[in-house]
Parts: C-alpha cells; sequence; structure tokens
C-alpha cells in the first residue's frame, strides 16, 4: 500500500478554514501557503468568499479541479457529511484534525466508526482523527498547525500526542535537526504506526526511523512489521505510559510479574527497536544514527584536552557497555613520540589543556586508524588555547576519510558553538555531556548486533498436537477454566517436556514390575477418585528406596486408605519417579492484551517472588532468544554453577522454553500458564516439569 | 580558619604576567581588569615596564604598597623561590596556576612539597598548583585563565578539574546560572575541598554548594565535616572516576565486593551529599535548590495542556519515588466545575491543549492549595493557542504566595523561551524534560529528609575491649596476620556478638553437666592441640540429641582420636551449641584507603556471591543506618519473611552491626573481616555468628 497520495498529493483542500487567523484552520492553510506547496491548494468554507486573496469554496465538491488530498478541520458531527464529499470528488487521502471522537467517550466513538466506514467504501485513507496533521519536507508541505516547519532531513517522526509534536518541532530548530516526514497518529481510526513504519522503511529519503508511542494498535502485526523494518533502517521509539490496559488475570506467577511495561520491554528487543528511555535520548540516539556509520564493534578510543572529562567518559563507557580500546604498542609509542610528557597515551588519551588542533588531531588521527579502535570519540573543553574551530574542522576532514564511527563532545555553550556548527555541518553529532555521547555510540552499537544477528529460525518439534486439543476440548465442554494437575502434566508431555514417571499399580506384583522400568527411588500415591487429600489419609508415600519397601508402602498405602475411607474405590497405586535435581526454575506464559503470549523466566521459589528476577519475550521465539532469556537474569550464575558447582543443564531449559513457545503459539486460547518448578539437574541430566498450571480462556 | 585573604583581599599581585595576550599570566591579569575589582592590582614582571599602561614591577617585593594576595603564573621551579618573596612581602593567600608539580611525578611531588612548606612557615595559604584559578563574582574578581566571568548568583563550586570549570562556565552563562565563588583545587597542596566547604557554609551568600571530585584528600575529615555542611546547605557533588587508589586487600568477600566506587556512594549518603551522576544533573540539582523552597514530602500534582507529556511525567515520577497526589474530593469537583468535558481531572491534571493561561492558571492555583500536595510540576508545550508568556507570569505570582515547591517544564526551544526567561527571574527553575525536572524535585526531597532526619547518635555498647586488645597483641607478637578461629569468635563476643555457646569438657561426667547448661542438641569435637583436621580422625559428631548419644559419642571420639593419632595429646571434648538457624547473612568489614571501615552486609551464600546483592556504610554507623543497610538489599523480603514465613530476628542483625562497626573502630589495625554466616533465628530468637575471620595490618 502506497502512502503516495498523502505524502505527495496533487493538490490539497483544507475544508474549514475560518477567516480567524488564530483559529486552526486558518493556521493549517498558512502552514501550506508557506511551506511551498508546488501544486493547487484551496480553502474551503461555505461563509467565506476568498481568504488571503485565494478564492474559497463552499463545499470541495465546487472545486473545479482534481483534488489527490484533503485535511479536514470541521467540528466532528459534520465530518461523516464532509467524508461521503470526499468520495465523491474522488479524494485519495485525508488528515482529519478535528477533536470529539474517540477520545471524548461513547458517542464520538461510534462517529469515528462511522467516519471510517465511510472512508473505507470510498477507498480513502485517514491520518487522525484528533491530531495536528502531517509534513513532509520534501514535498515540501506543512499540512499541521505547529508553529514551526522543520528543516529539512533525513529522520521521519510520528507520535501519538500531538501535543509532544509543537515541542520536539521547536527543540528540532534549535539543535538543527532535520525531519523528513513528520505525522501525528490522533487517534488512528485508520494509519497506524505500522502503516508509517512500512512507508517510512520504503522512503529512500528516511534514513531514520522515530516515534512516540503510547500503545499500538495490533501488536503482533507491530513486532512482524518492525522486525523486518529494523533491519534496515534504525526504529528509534519512545513509548510513555505504564499501566496495563485491559483485565489481566493475576492467578499466575507470570501473571503477577508481567506488565504491559515488560510486554513492551520484551518486544521492542526482540524486534530490534532502539528504546529511549526519553525524548531526549529519542534526539540523541536520532543524531547518532542520522549522521553516522554503525561502529562494527564496542572498543571505543577517547580523544580529549582534558583529564577531568575523559574519566567522565570512561565511567560512562563502562556503565554502557563500551569497553575501551587497548591500543596497539605502535600507536602508544607514536602518541609518546609527540606528545608532552604529562599528555596520557593511554585511553582515554590526554593531549592536555594547552593543545593547539594540531596536537589534538594527530592523536586523533592515529586513534582512528588503530586496528583495535571501532569508534572515536573526540572531547574538548574550551580552555584558553584551544583552537576549536581548527580542531572541529580536522575531525570533519577525518571523518570523510574513515569508516568508523566519530562522536563529539564539544562541553560548553557559546565558547564552543561554531565548532559544534562545524561538526553537524559534517554529520558529526556533538553532545554537551560525555555521558549522553557514550549512550549513544551504545545504542548504536545495539543496534549494529540486531542489523547483524542471524535470521530469525523458529525450531518445531514434532509435538502431539492433537492430544492436547483433546484435552483443552474436555476441560471446554465441562466448563473448567484451570486445568486439573494430571491434564496440565499430560499437556507439556505432549509437547515434550519430560514429566515425572508415573504408572498406576493394581497390585503389588504390577508394582515391583513397574519400579523395575521407573528405578528407584519411588514416590507412591494412592489412586482413587475418591481421596482428594491423599496425604490427610496417609496415602502418599516418598522415597521408597528398594523392593522390600515398596512392599510393605504399597500395602500400608491400601491398607490405610481403606481403614480411613471404607467406602472410597480405590483403584490401587500411583508409582512416581523420584526427582531429586537441587535447581528449580519457573517457565510461564501470560496473554499480554497488546502483543499475546508473552513467556517468563526466572528461578524458583524466592528468586521469582522476592526478587523478581524474571526475563520476558513475546512467543514464538528462538533459541537464542531462549538463551538471552535465561542469561539476562541476575542470578544467573546459579545455574551456570558457582564455587566448582556443576552447570545445571541449561540446553534442557532451553527446549523446554522452545517447547513451550510452541505450544502457546498453537493454542492461543491458553490464557496463563506456570511450569512450577521446572526442575533442573546437573549438564547432560535434563530436567522435569513436576508441577503445571494452566488456565483456558478467550 | 577564614579564606577572607583568598576571597575578599584587598590587593592583589600577578606574578608572571607575560606581555603576549594569548598565554595565562596575561589572560588572569586582564580577567582581574576586568571583573571589576576595587583594591588595587599589580603585575610582576622583570622584563616589562607596563602592561595595558599599568605600571610592572620586576618583583613583588617592589610593589610600594601591601599585597594581600598574589596568583603565581611563573614556571613551577620559580615558584620556591615566589613564595619565599611572598612571604617576606607579607602575602596572606596565593593561587598558583603553574604546572609541573605533582602530577608532572616524583620530582614535581618534591617540588610541590618544598613550596607548601615555604607556604605554611609564612602562614601563607594555597590554591592550587596546578590550577585555572578561582572567581568571586562578589568581591568581586575574576582571578582565572576563563573566558568567561560567570554571572552573580548564590551557588559556590570547586572543581578538581580545571578544565572541566572552563566548560561548566560556557554552559552556566547560557543556562543562566549564578556563581558566587568558583574555585579550581588544582594539586590541593594546601586547600581541600574541606576547606571550601567549610568556607561555604559559613558564606552569606552561598546557598547551594556544588563540586566535581575526582577523589577526597582525607576521607573521614570529609565525613564530618560535609555531614554538617549538608544539614544547614545542600552540597551536591559529581564524583568522576572508577578506579581503587592503592593497594586491596582481597582475601575477604567483602574486601571482593567493596571498592572505591560502593565507599564514596556510602560515604555520601551517610553525609548528606546529593549525589549527581554527571554535570547535567549537577546543574539541573543546583537551580531547583538555588531557587525552590524543599517539598516537605513526596506527594506532587502535575498540571499539563499535553496528555502524553503527563504521562511521560507521571512515568518518570515512578521511577524516581514520586507519588502523584491524591487531590480531596473538593478539588477535583472544582476542577470538573470549569474544566472541558475532554480533560483529566485527576493527577496529572490534563487542561487540553487549547487551553490559555486562564484555564491552565486556575487548576494550578487549586492544585497547589490542596493539602495533598507537596509540590506542583508545571508542564508546558507550545500549542497554537498557548499563552507561554502569561502562564509564566501567573506561576511566578503562584510561586510568591506559596511556600511550596513548583518546578517547571515548559517544553521546547524558541517558542517557550520568553516564558522560560520569566519562570528564571522568578526562581521558578525549569527543565526542558520531564525527566530532568522530576529527577531534581526527587533529589530535593532526598535531601529534605537528610536535612530532617534526627542528629546521629552512636550507641556505646559495654564491651570487654582490653580482651580483644590482648587477642590482636598476641597476633601480632606471633607476626599472624589473619586469627584463627578461636581467636576470632573470641574477638566478636567480647564485644558482645553471640557465638555458639562451646565448653570443653575432660571427662564424661564434665560433659553430661556441661551438656545440660548448653542444651542439646550438640556438636561434639575432640579438644588436641595436635589434631588439626579433626574430621579425617573421627573426631566431629553432630545433632547429640540425649545424654545416651552423649556417652557414645564422647567414648566414640576419644578412642577414635587415640586410635588414629596415638602420640596426640588429648585435652577432652569440645562440646557446642547446635545452631539450627536458617537464614544465614554475612556482615564484614573492608579497610577503605579512603574512608577507612567500610561495612558491608547481604544474605549468606549465593546472594552474596552470585547476585552481589550487598550494602555498604563507613563505620560508626547509627542504629538507623543499620537498619537502612539491612532493608536496602533486594533480597531483603527473605529476611522479613515471604510466604507466611515468620520474619527473621531483624534487630539481631541491626546489634550484630553495631557492634561490628564499635569493633572496627575501636580498633583500627583491623583490615578485614567476615562474619559468614551470622546464622539469623525467627524474631526474638537472636542469631549466632558461627564462622569469623578477622586479618590484621596497617
Amino acid at each position: 500500500m502506497s502512502l503516495k497520495s498523502l505524502f505527495y498529493p496533487g493538490s490539497i483542500a483544507v475544508i474549514g478554514v475560518s477567516r480567524e487567523e488564530y483559529k486552526v484552520g486558518h493556521l493549517i492553510f498558512d502552514n501550506i501557503r508557506n511551506s511551498g506547496f508546488k501544486g493547487p491548494f484551496f480553502p474551503v468554507n461555505p461563509k467565506a468568499d476568498e481568504i488571503h486573496a485565494i478564492k474559497c469554496y463552499p463545499s470541495i465538491l465546487d472545486i473545479p479541479v482534481d483534488v489527490e488530498m484533503a485535511v479536514i478541520v470541521v467540528p466532528a458531527k459534520f465530518v461523516p457529511k464532509v467524508m461521503e464529499e470526499c468520495g465523491k470528488k474522488g479524494v485519495k487521502a485525508t488528515v482529519i484534525i478535528s477533536a470529539g471522537f474517540k477520545e471524548a467517550g461513547i458517542e464520538g466513538s461510534k462517529l469515528e466508526k462511522e467516519v471510517a466506514s465511510i472512508a473505507k467504501s470510498n477507498g480513502i485513507r485517514i491520518v487522525g482523527p484528533n491530531c495536528l496533521g502531517i509534513i513532509n519536507t520534501d514535498s515540501p508541505y506543512n499540512a499541521s498547525f505547529t508553529t514551526h516547519t522543520p528543516k529539512k532531513g533525513n529522520i521521519s517522526f510520528f507520535s501519538q500526542s500531538g501535543a509532544l509534536c509543537a515541542a520536539i518541532l521547536d527543540w528540532s530548530t534549535e539543535e538543527k535537526i532535520g525531519f523528513h516526514k513528520f505525522v501525528s497518529l490522533g487517534n488512528k481510526a485508520d494509519l497506524t504506526e505500522v502503516d508509517f513504519l512500512e512507508d517510512f522503511l520504503k522512503d529512500p529519503k528516511t534514513k531514520v526511523i522515530t516515534g512516540y508511542l503510547e500503545g499500538v494498535t495490533e501488536g503482533e502485526k507491530f513486532i512482524k512489521v518492525v522486525s523486518e523494518v529494523s533491519k534496515k533502517k534504525p526504529v528509534i521509539l519512545v513509548k510513555a505510559g505504564g499501566t496495563d490496559s485491559g483485565a489481566k488475570a493475576v492467578s499466575s506467577h507470570t501473571g503477577t510479574l508481567a506488565g504491559s511495561q515488560a510486554a513492551y520491554d520484551a518486544a521492542f528487543k526482540q524486534s530490534g527497536v532502539i528504546h529511549a528511555q526519553s525524548v531526549q535520548d529519542l534526539f540523541d540516539y536520532s543524531i547518532a544514527l542520522a549522521y553516522q556509520p554503525l561502529p562494527l564493534g564496542r572498543r571505543a578510543a577517547i580523544v580529549t584536552n582534558a583529564g577531568g572529562a575523559g574519566v567522565m567518559t570512561s565511567d560512562a563507557c563502562e556503565r554502557n557497555g563500551i569497553i575501551l580500546s587497548q591500543f596497539s604498542s605502535e600507536t602508544v609509542d607514536r602518541l609518546r613520540s609527540f606528545l608532552p610528557s604529562a599528555a596520557n597515551v593511554y585511553n582515554p588519551v590526554d593531549v592536555l589543556g594547552d593543545s593547539l588542533a594540531e596536537r589534538y588531531l594527530r592523536a586523533a588521527n592515529l586513534l582512528i586508524n588503530d586496528e583495535n579502535v571501532d569508534s572515536l570519540v573526540a572531547i574538548l573543553v574550551p580552555a584558553a588555547p584551544t583552537q576549536i574551530k581548527e580542531t572541529a574542522i580536522g575531525l570533519a576532514e577525518l571523518s570523510k576519510r574513515t569508516e568508523k564511527t566519530i562522536i563529539a563532545c564539544f562541553m560548553g555553550k557559546d565558547h564552543v558553538k561554531a565548532g559544534i556548527e562545524i561538526l553537524i555541518d559534517n554529520s558529526i553529532p556533538n553532545y554537551y555531556f560525555p555521558e549522553r555521547a557514550i549512550a549513544s555510540l551504545a545504542a548504536m552499537y545495539r543496534y549494529y548486533k540486531y542489523v547483524v544477528s542471524p535470521e530469525k529460525i523458529y525450531q518445531k518439534f514434532d509435538v502431539d498436537k492433537e492430544k492436547v486439543q483433546k484435552i483443552f476440548a474436555t476441560a471446554i465442554s465441562e466448563d473448567k477454566r484451570f486445568l486439573g494437575d494430571e491434564e496440565a502434566r499430560e499437556v507439556v508431555k505432549a509437547y515434550g517436556i519430560r514429566i515425572p514417571k508415573t504408572e498406576l499399580a493394581k497390585d503389588i506384583n504390577q508394582a515391583t514390575e513397574i519400579a523395575e522400568r521407573i528405578g528407584y527411588p519411588l514416590v507412591l500415591k494412592v489412586a482413587s477418585p475418591d481421596i482428594l487429600h491423599k496425604t490427610d489419609v496417609g496415602g502418599v508415600k516418598i522415597g521408597i528406596k528398594n523392593k522390600q519397601e515398596l512392599r510393605d508402602s504399597f500395602d500400608d498405602i491400601i491398607w490405610e486408605a481403606k481403614r480411613y475411607m471404607p467406602n472410597a474405590k480405590i483403584l490401587g497405586v500411583i508409582l512416581q519417579e523420584f526427582i531429586s535435581a537441587k535447581r528449580e526454575v519457573i517457565l510461564g506464559m501470560n496473554k499480554d492484551p497488546q502483543f499475546g503470549p508473552l513467556l517468563m523466566f526466572g528461578l524458583g521459589g524466592i528468586y521469582v517472588e522476592a526478587l523478581k528476577d524474571v526475563s520476558f519475550r513475546v512467543a514464538p521465539i528462538t533459541e537464542s532468544e531462549a538463551w538471552e532469556m535465561i542469561s539476562e537474569i541476575k542470578s544467573f550464575p546459579l545455574l551456570r554453577g558457582i564455587r566448582g558447582e556443576k552447570s545445571a543443564d541449561i540446553d534442557s531449559i532451553v527446549n523446554s522454553l522452545l517447547r513451550l513457545s510452541q505450544l502457546v503459539t498453537d493454542f492461543p486460547n491458553i490464557l496463563e500458564m506456570d511450569i512450577n518448578p521446572l526442575m533442573v539437574y546437573d549438564k547432560g541430566k535434563r530436567s522435569v516439569a513436576t508441577d503445571v498450571r494452566i488456565s483456558l480462556g478467550g
């Protein structure tokens, strides 16, 4: 689907242009007039003859030529009629500025649906309603009521907050950040972030995609699209809002710990989105990605004319996972050959406060050419002799000669301004503070890792799907929301997750046979549909070590059961494998209202409950995502083994997570589930799910 | 000690003023000339007759009048001679700009000591050497080679990085931040951060104290002074540099986990320092504290004209521990009475994008007068109709009428500039991004909590200090760095930390008597100076439950010992209390090179080793600091009891920490120690140190 009519219309009508200059319709019309749009544009207002000496039409139908795009600014209740007229006129795209739709309650919501339906039947696309408008600096036109038209550039932006758009445009002017397309999403009655992601991907003039979201419209589609887009262009998003949408089941551990925030974090991580925590981060990362090539590694060289600033930068590197390069001995020798003796020739290289441009740039050149360096961070403080412009020019030349990443931190304002302008004009991003420079470099590196990550392959295990279908069908027919113990275990077993070996013995002879198969030690349980609390009647024995103990216990169990509950039907005794694995982990799933099945992993018991040390991913997951889930929890060292302990069988956890992923993907009606615990043996000895809870719904 | 001669000198000489305009001495002389200094000032240079038509003297001794303060810019090797002359001339304070001292190696270090010694014997104070100079905007004078003189204001600043000073001055001009005193510390040959903290405290024109440090000179004194200063004026510090100074023992858990960063974090926390993580934070917090009264609680009201910005602000509150106020029903009703129906009348209050100043301010007024509100966060986005100046003026008036904290976030640049200027002129801090506004508000609230915290009282327990002295004396006389098991336990016992009850029985009769006293179950161990590995010879029995088992085991132990080691001298059997407490914690101490004894607390075993979930404080600590140490670890819920478990006896941990604090304060020669584990029983049932390691040194 092309949004050409929206972004490159041949002609525009603004429907609802007031004569009063401060009114929204008028402001938009003025912005179109002043932004250099090359096609014809028409004001529509039944009460005016002309506006700014441009002929005004009572209705769009009265315009004598074709209209490709219309901006609608009339009160909400008139929008259906206007949309009908747009249909008749053959309009292809509309931007509805008017408020009073979904955001205003039930009536507004109905009205919005009506408008969307009229548009759809006429093949018209909608941006909004309840939005600020859109801008394309290339077309060029500004069909919004912003006070600014941004500078032309290669960043495109969409925003779910119209008001924030205004602030962002204001900042971007000061920071000299240029935009290509700028979209206020409004209520997203038709076009959503996904449509614009697709458009920006195909658009050769957009290099970096940015956005502010409060929620996504279709979670699964969003992940699919943004995962693909991110492989080709960086997508930087701010996600605001911490409250959960929709009702949420909280009967499971996973349900308690999962939340909208966890789901967004997981979805963004899996789909390569560069997650900005604030609008400031969004800007910082945008210019880095718009201006500079990606670093091919995490080894940075720092050059500075101030020791203190170098120290701050090193601190920031450590916090952000950027490594200070170890220079080759050749580089160190060469640095030593011309730097004063008080200078530091190791990373961060301090050329000292009295350095002129020549010394600084000679060092910078050496660093960027060292094969142990992936990026150069150029720190400059305005000391009295510092040649700010000359240094900036030299860095700009350096940047042209290298494929490596260069970012700058010329610290200060007025005194460094001239230098910063040179840097920006030469596509070197500058940050006022080292922390922000390094955070941006780290974001670039994380994005680079996503770009080069192998294509996702989802393993498909050979499973007994039909059996699970039957179990679920039975549960649903019995109106059971929670599956029983046995059924839940059977479900995971059908998907190849090991559960304790269990068999029913009718008599002692059968029991001894079974015991040989399962192996000692054993757990025995009375088998009776009438006995719910087996322990209370002496119906459970654990740690049965041999044939003699089996005989004794078997008899005991039958005897006690009969004694306590003479009328109970006793089917025999269940023999179950005794699980002696030391480590417990939890695998869980909770259905997120936006993104669907959200998988959770954590260490069993206290780690999950008290420390909330868990990780999340949206299903389905790949093998490497399963590994990430396991290794990113803080208590991971306990699994790998500390103090010379053997490692747990992490491969078997990965395998179980993948099988769980397949299960919850195959059965969207699983609302929540916990495998708690999955008992994990030492490396190579597998793991066993001893307790499983599944609830069905929706 | 007064620094009056330094900050308010009657006259100034600049020794080493070059005729060349770009040279440092010349720049400083120009800065003094141009900064409005009211007393006489003299250039000293044997090679010039006059500079800028001001008579130049060959030596300070040739100046015909008294000189109170001298700025020294001659090469390092001439500084001793110049300092001698300053002594003869009766100079009281000097600022040594010259480099080539301690920072340049061993020779420089010697030279620095020589200069300091000359100054001391002449009663002269020194700032520097190797510094940028100092500024006092009140005196006023600028005796530095910065390119700027800052605006006059009530923030004072010291910095261990001279170059950073330059950048900070440059920023401060742009951000309209005013300074009072501005000091580049240099090598701190004489005056250190502690001297300036004391001066700034007494100085009525300094309201907020700020500083950039890479290390402190005297850790213990620093803590003492800054703790007192912080009670009266906010002290905001950036600490850069993550490497540890000096050699560090790493034979204990505490030693491994403690580090310079942990020690600084602890020291800052305990002494009320507002710890800024970057220079940006330093600025942000400074203006909040310089401009606004402290919030008396953590309940903030947010008013905004943009929903999205409100959401971002709420998110930031949650991350920073700021609570969104619950308004009184009266406030909500009143808001509803005049706000449009689409507005949000709950926190954050969204007055909508079409709001003019009147509506916004009416809401702001209601909010700040609600008794459930401690602070107001005013968010404004430049939508088309927004009356930015009018809104700023209204907020300024509101601020004059209230004692509550108001901070603003007018988002944007050019369009909101006029409003921001009004805000700043009326002492309302403005932040470009909500996250920064809320982080600053949170810093103010944390500081308020320190200001109102009760005076620190260090408990003194009645302990057997003499016994510990003897044990240590013996160990030292035997040249033992590590204390033996028994001795280490005796040490903590002497300080009232419970250890397992232990008694030696020579025969079985004595053993049965002792057993009655200690109580069953018991642990038995063979007592023999010749048997080191007691378990190997069957010399240890645990879980002895009654008299019969005691008899049997007693005989067994003696028998086995004699059988395996016929020549060993056997003194009898040690009876020891059997400790069955479920929870293990670690208390530790590591001697920090800067701050002295650094206490550590964590949960036993894996929590410390794998999760590094520990807390630190510098000893001595108060009872409430001990509580903080315990409750700030992430695994604290495990101590308090989860899943209906009983709470551990946290009081006994507090008590043990305080006793440990007293011990390590009394004995500075303890280099490291671990009580690992302290076994903790349920609430009310105390705790027992079962294993103690102590190493001595220094």
